[in-house]
């Protein structure tokens, strides 16, 4: 019987990190292991002593320590649980939140963590979710479009506030001692690889969806960088690379402290850094042209292969190199999913069902579902714009509110709930028309994430309303096993692991399998309601009726009137 | 001290009948008695024993039986509890629930009465809640469509499934034999005055608003009755009259029958029958042209007198000396308002309200109230198209649905409760302003009914919405105290009554010394939101966007599809 070998996922989410050891063989998830970061998602006040400095709204950062101590106890721990030993490992992979940057020193010390910057809020990271950055992405695009910059269209038209650039410009804008201090601005994706190994590198993924970096073009011109601000002129060449990485890549080998922080020896195979949903499509077996990957939590994140870059309407990012190596990857999202239930649950649900699902023991979720199995597609009367955190695919557009028309006076909860699963489902598939539309297949889907497992009914909403099977990953934890998919790639097939991501897709990635198939007797009435949806859609979205707009408007003044 | 005089009047509504003993000098509602009828709405089973005869749905139907029993049980109770003489009680008057109406034979008796007939579902009453003419009143539409009927007009160009006419045609199309043994069709209305006076009459607020009647035309021609039915060429010369009686009339004298019921004395005034919202009118203190009435409750009906006819699109109906005698009484209304409210904190309040309405010993409208009220206009960032329970006017369609846009994942429930309020607001707006639009103005809003009494947050949003001061009355039962009023004038002022309703109004009615003006501040936000509340109005009411009808038809398709 041949030796068991060994890869190590770490997942950098949001508020914690998970570990997972994985055996290279089979993809077996043989143990995890999870800290909760200690500082967590920082949005009000800075974690330092003294006198308390306050966030402004919009605000989220997080502490890179948080990222060492993941590393510190979780690698430990998987060991100590499992009695594998180091030598059996044959590497780590990680993947990140992204962007999530940060301003560092020359040998990759935070600024955050030296004693003249500590208080100063520019100075930590900046996560994800950090909103605060609208005004420098709104002159990005502004900018770009101006000089008819070619790299927006690979963006749907419209950079996010999330990215990389706005991030930098707003440190560069705020707090320009933070800017001139930092002799690197990196990926928190990046800098833990860096940890782990000693050696800076990049990684395409990143660089690719979140700071304009394309294989073919590079990043965008110096001259672009200088009309945002002439500050920023050589922002790429002083704190940043051109030497972009693929993915798949072995970044180094590990580090001596490093192997002290793990319990893991030496040299350890580590490999290039990575973002949680982009790490997930491989580990979801998804690795060729036509095949979509759905992240289905409180958003929802699709993901393509193609093998032609195209222009898709509204999508978030395509990237050569982005996914899978050779392939194009194409991003999109649903801006509010799971959290639009999760609002609806917490927000409208009356005494009567929470009672019902406490006699059956069951969640209100569960109950709302089972309830709402009941009925037939058309028979709730009502149909919504899945809008309530905005639209990011296919209109990239903050201002779009949540809709629902066709209640009458019999309108009941678990109606609703159904008519809102069935809205997020009709939305999906405005995405996968719009790529189809622009040449990018999507024949197969394949789901991970938190909802497939939570909710039956949802699935076949959206089975039904795409009219396409829907195949759902075996693993709980797709972004960790992606990671140590990477990790088995960067170790190499000498070592025990895989020459490409695409062998170890094949022998460590696995769905369930339950799938879920389209009922051809549903499709008649979802398709009138599509159209029905299309019709608003397009309405609401496209500046015929800018009333969400409005409203939102009015809403600001009157809040900005009551606070003066 | 002069001998006081006191009035009966005798409200009977949907579910019980309330009499009330005022005194005729000022007013005062000495004392009130409530007969719960003892079969309520019948709307699943017959009253009668052996198998149980079934509805059809959308049937409603009264027993008559119900009414006398009032008559029994209410008046000697005021008279007992007051210790008041029936010497001194020197009128009866009624109002009635409308199109409420009833096979009779010659002298009165109920088909539903007789032994033959008792097992005939359309023997029965059919209150003005049946739903189940809408074919016959799709024909008679059609028809004087297609005939070019002048009358069409004075009802927003549409009769209702509610009134005489639908009703009667569904008798003869499902019950010819009843048809046929019909000596008599009456309002309810009209049916309680003749058992009070055993003398028929007809009076002009029924036959105007629900008969097609008019006192310059009459009836529809026979030939157009012809047109519907052969058989029903002779309606009115056979089964009805064209001898319509104007309200403020004496019809007859209380008979020694109806006195024994009652304990008043035989030959005391009754007058003319009446419609429950329209007798609100005078008691509302409004006799003038350009004052309109809103009767707020479950729905609200709006009445506005004018000194000439005017066509206003999607009013109820125009009736000359309709609801004073002398004027045009214009009637249009909403057909859903505080059953909205009602249904929004049946089916979408979650418990945290619940709780905090109960800790702080409060309903949980009262609650909702309270914390909408802390709002102000536009601060929801949300807006509503009220059409829960169709649209009456101006559109009349019920086939339109409820409409929410602006939801975010923080929306909760005291901001939908502001927007429902909110959007009822704006549907009296557009009724008012369609009014002026065509020359009947509205200077002056009184409001009764319910709601006023219950919701002041509401009260204030409709003062400030529609730009008017509204006043309300004193009295919590303005239908009864309009037909006391009445019963005074029947008496005449050598009685102790009245010469005229303009006479009694100055002197019984009263209005309370709270009103409600528009506040200055708030009149920007809401006229911007009745802009957007407009535009959307006309997109999904005017046929641009025909969604609600198509989700409701969709739902009807598969509803049958579940049940065959």
């Amino acid at each position: 019987m041949p030796k068991h070998r060994y890869a190590i996922g770490v997942d950098f989410g949001t508020e914690s990190g998970r570990a997972v050891l994985v055996d290279v063989a089979n993809g077996k998830e043989v143990a995890t292991s999870v800290y909760r970061y200690r500082n967590g998602v920082i949005d009000e006040v800075l974690p330092t002593p003294g006198r308390p400095i306050r966030l402004e709204p919009d605000w989220a950062l997080q502490d890179p320590e948080d990222y060492i101590r993941t590393f510190k106890r979780t690698i430990p721990d998987l060991l100590k649980k499992t009695g594998v030993g180091p030598e059996d490992v044959i590497g780590v992979g990680t993947d990140f939140t992204a962007c999530t940057m940060m301003p560092v020193r020359a040998d990759g010390t935070p600024l955050c963590t030296l004693p003249e910057f500590r208080r100063n809020p520019h100075a930590w990271v900046k996560l994800w979710k950090h909103h605060a950055a609208q005004p420098e992405a709104d002159k990005i695009n502004a900018t770009a479009r101006s000089m008819g910059e070619p790299w927006l269209s690979r963006y749907g038209g419209k950079i996010s506030s999330e990215w990389f650039f706005a991030k930098t410009l707003q440190i560069l804008d705020e707090a320009p001692e933070i800017y001139n201090a930092a002799d690197r601005l990196i990926e928190g994706a990046d800098w833990v690889v860096w940890e782990l190994t000693g050696v800076e590198t990049r990684n395409s993924c990143t660089a690719g969806y979140k700071a304009m970096w394309s294989k073919r073009d590079g990043f965008p011109a110096d001259r672009f960088f200088a009309a945002l601000d002439p500050r920023l002129e050589q922002v790429i060449d002083t704190k940043m690379t051109r030497a972009i990485r693929s993915l798949g890549e072995c970044a180094g080998e590990l580090s001596p402290q490093a192997a002290r922080w793990t319990g893991l020896r030496p040299g350890t195979a580590v490999s290039i850094g990575n973002v949680d949903a982009h790490v997930s499509v491989p580990a979801a077996t998804v690795i060729r042209p036509g095949q979509m990957v759905m992240i289905m939590g409180t958003s929802i994140c699709h993901m393509v292969l193609g093998q032609e870059e195209q222009s898709v309407e509204g999508m978030c990012g395509v990237v050569e190199d982005g996914i899978i190596p050779g392939l194009f990857g194409f991003e999109a999202g649903q801006s509010g999913v799971g959290d639009i239930f999760a609002w609806f649950v917490d927000a409208c649900v009356p005494p009567e069902y929470h009672h019902a699902a406490r006699k059956s023991k069951v969640d209100l979720h569960r109950q709302l579902e089972l309830e709402a199995a009941m009925l037939k597609p058309g028979e709730t009367g009502l149909l919504a714009l899945d809008w309530w955190n905005g639209n990011r695919s296919i209109l990239v557009n903050v201002d779009l509110t949540g809709l629902l028309v066709g209640a009458t006076l019999s309108t009941r909860a678990p109606e609703i709930y159904r008519a809102l699963i069935e809205s997020t489902a009709f939305g999906t598939r405005v995405i996968i028309e719009a790529f189809e539309r622009n040449r990018v297949s999507v024949n197969e889907l394949v789901a991970c994430g938190g909802l497939p497992e939570k909710n039956r009914l949802l699935m076949q909403i959206y089975a039904d309303v795409t009219g396409r099977e829907i195949k759902v990953t075996a693993s709980q934890q797709t972004p960790a096993l992606g990671s140590a998919m990477f990790a088995a790639v960067a170790a190499g097939r000498e070592a025990g692991g895989y020459d490409t991501i695409l062998d170890a897709a094949q022998r460590m990635a696995r769905l369930q399998e339950k799938t879920y198939k389209p009922c051809e007797g549903n499709r008649k009435a979802y398709d009138q309601l599509f159209g029905e949806y299309t019709r608003l859609y397009d309405y609401f979205g496209r500046g015929q009726n800018d009333v969400m707009k409005h409203l939102k408007s009015l809403r600001q003044e009157v809040l900005s009137a009551k606070v003066s």
